[in-house]
């Protein structure tokens, strides 16, 4: 178990920022919301999910609703924590232990903040390695932790609460209607899991991940050098385009962002245009006509110069570039998994995803690499 | 306290489809469930609502969705029983009574329904004193008691809890949002309510009322009498049109019936034409361009000949049919009450409401009234 400082906050607020594919929310906001937590006092404590207990009660908790929702209607800072004591009150059971759900953006940061309000400590992982647009598509759904009880709470207090639903798909139809309701943005506490089940299924150290490749970006600039490579040292992956974004498509659809990019390029040896199709996060990357990076691979767009991530909410015209296919942790590339978070569970049947090049590097790392441990707090 | 027998369901049934002004769900579906429910050896007992110990614990059950879904899409028969025991495991308390939340339609027979399930007896009363589309437009939430906690179930026992809502409009955007998504139909319980609460907001004796109106009209039938007369003998209120049904405008809107009929007069005493808009209820009846009768006034269809209800889910062209004007309980024409069951309330503000002659019959009946407790089982 280790203690998270500020420069780690900011690390993990960049890297998730990558990871999030153009999704999991903003987490300029997360970032700035835990900081603060840290200078009143607060401690954000982390452990390996190796550490764990099997017994032990985690529980997931997150923000849910789209990402152009949530720059413009800024959270309380509590909705998750009211809906993890209303699912607490709910069972009769007290968590031990939190995850998020999802280390893409401001998920990433949400448990940190949760942490930060109640001493309980910070799982070194999460369940998607990226970010996806909905609930169902996460290891734990896919591997069969039960999705309820489940809660979920917005900005004034309101709690929903959803028990015995057949699914995790149920319950992203249900929660994703009221989150609507709700103003289009909630807090979430669910699943609860036993330490044993995030062992087996969780994908594991991707807040360290997220933390490294936020903090190789930071040193490649202040080195002049190129943070695109930088990124790519820690996650594995390729460029697959550099250009300018010239069109953005994109409009609210039943509570997600969807729409479609543009893109004409700066590199030409890497091709002539780039159409990129989103739901939140980006889904697939078409280069010239073909297929040159889908789910469950992520797609992640950084400005060409700083490496700063461009999210579905703030991609605009005339931005450049770099776009990145990073391959997808090895959870969710299993037959089982590709059901939920293939291309063909997004509408891209014709398209079948291959494990390509390179490896998802947080599968490789433990908890000690890359020194972050001893970094300033 | 006494029993419902089973020619009391088929007159309450009956009752209950006037009383809806045209909502409320078709009682058709609940009479069969509650007399096979007898038939299978339970027993439904009612109680007065001014026998209630003022601490005891009652809640209002019933359905939520649209009359036309809950035609096609045939309930379980325990959904609502299902959300009581949720609501019960979530707050850790053993509802002690029943009550109806509106007396019209498919919801005055629920209550009926889950006391033949649980031996909990009904309150002989309703939260309207007829049928609404919205869930804050009945008398416990007009006169203050919390709409939460609140639980809904679906077909397949599928939960959603809610707590600490802001208000029952919160609610009923909450809940409506989660029903849509259940497929347009859902069994409901909430509020929790005292007894003294009951005693003092409750439309009481409402469900005597619609076994005295039922029962009227199956002896008018008997007797070769008017069906329509013998309604307004025990309701109050007035015949404003005799006509055929036209045209019916009918869709589904965001998980309500909504639209309008046009009636050609069959009776020109009583003007040459009248139209009826509808949200799940019928809410304003415009004779010839004067509105003739308007919320929250009962507008009730009834086939002219038999003295059937005729709600907004079965109307079609061709229909002959009695438009009856009923005036509404007096806890419904309040200054408070009317902003939320009045005319500008359903986006009629130019209209303004005037309480009219005759009286409604429940707030003058007693349950002995009429020897209906002698009934047959």
């Amino acid at each position: 178990m280790w203690n998270v400082g500020a420069d780690m906050v900011r690390w993990i607020a960049a890297g998730a920022g990558i990871l999030g594919t153009g999704g999991g929310g903003n987490p300029y906001y997360g970032q700035l919301h835990v900081l603060q937590l840290l200078r009143g006092g607060a401690e954000v404590r982390m452990v390996d999910a190796d550490e764990l207990p099997d017994d032990a009660l985690c529980v997931s908790v997150g923000g849910m609703g789209a990402p152009t929702i949530g720059i413009e209607k800024v959270r309380r800072g509590d909705e998750p924590l009211v809906a993890l004591r209303a699912l607490e009150a709910h069972t009769g059971r007290k968590a031990g232990y939190l995850i998020s759900g999802e280390i893409g953006g401001s998920n990433a940061l949400w448990p940190l903040a949760v942490a930060a309000q109640t001493g309980l400590a910070v799982i070194d992982g999460d369940g998607m390695g990226r970010a996806f647009p909905e609930l169902q598509q996460n290891t734990f759904s896919i591997y069969g932790v039960r999705c309820t009880p489940a809660a979920i709470a917005d900005v004034k207090h309101n709690v929903a609460l959803f028990d015995n639903l057949a699914d995790t798909v149920t319950l992203e139809r249900y929660a994703r209607a009221v989150t609507v309701q709700m103003g289009g943005s909630s807090g979430y506490a669910f699943p609860l899991m036993s330490g044993r089940q995030v062992k087996d299924i969780a994908v594991k150290r991707t807040i360290t991940l997220s933390c490294q490749v936020g903090r190789a970006v930071s040193d490649a600039r202040r080195n002049h050098e190129d943070p695109v490579l930088a990124i790519l040292g820690h996650t594995g992956g390729e460029v697959v385009f550099r250009g300018k974004v010239v069109d953005v498509d994109r409009r609210m659809v039943a509570g997600f962002a969807r729409g479609r990019l543009k893109l004409d390029t700066l590199d030409p040896g890497l091709g002539t245009s780039l159409e990129i199709d989103l739901q939140n996060e980006y889904l697939i990357a078409r280069r010239d006509g073909e297929v040159a990076a889908v789910v469950p691979d992520l797609i992640c767009l950084v400005d060409q110069a700083t490496g700063q991530p461009v999210t579905t909410e703030i991609v605009r015209y005339g931005l450049r570039v770099a776009v990145l296919r990073v391959p997808a942790p090895g959870l969710l590339t299993t037959p089982e998994a590709l059901r939920t978070v293939g291309p063909a569970a997004f509408g891209y049947g014709d398209t079948e995803y291959r494990r390509g090049e390179g490896a998802y590097g947080a599968e490789r790392l433990t908890a000690a690499d890359g020194g972050l441990m001893a970094a300033p707090g």
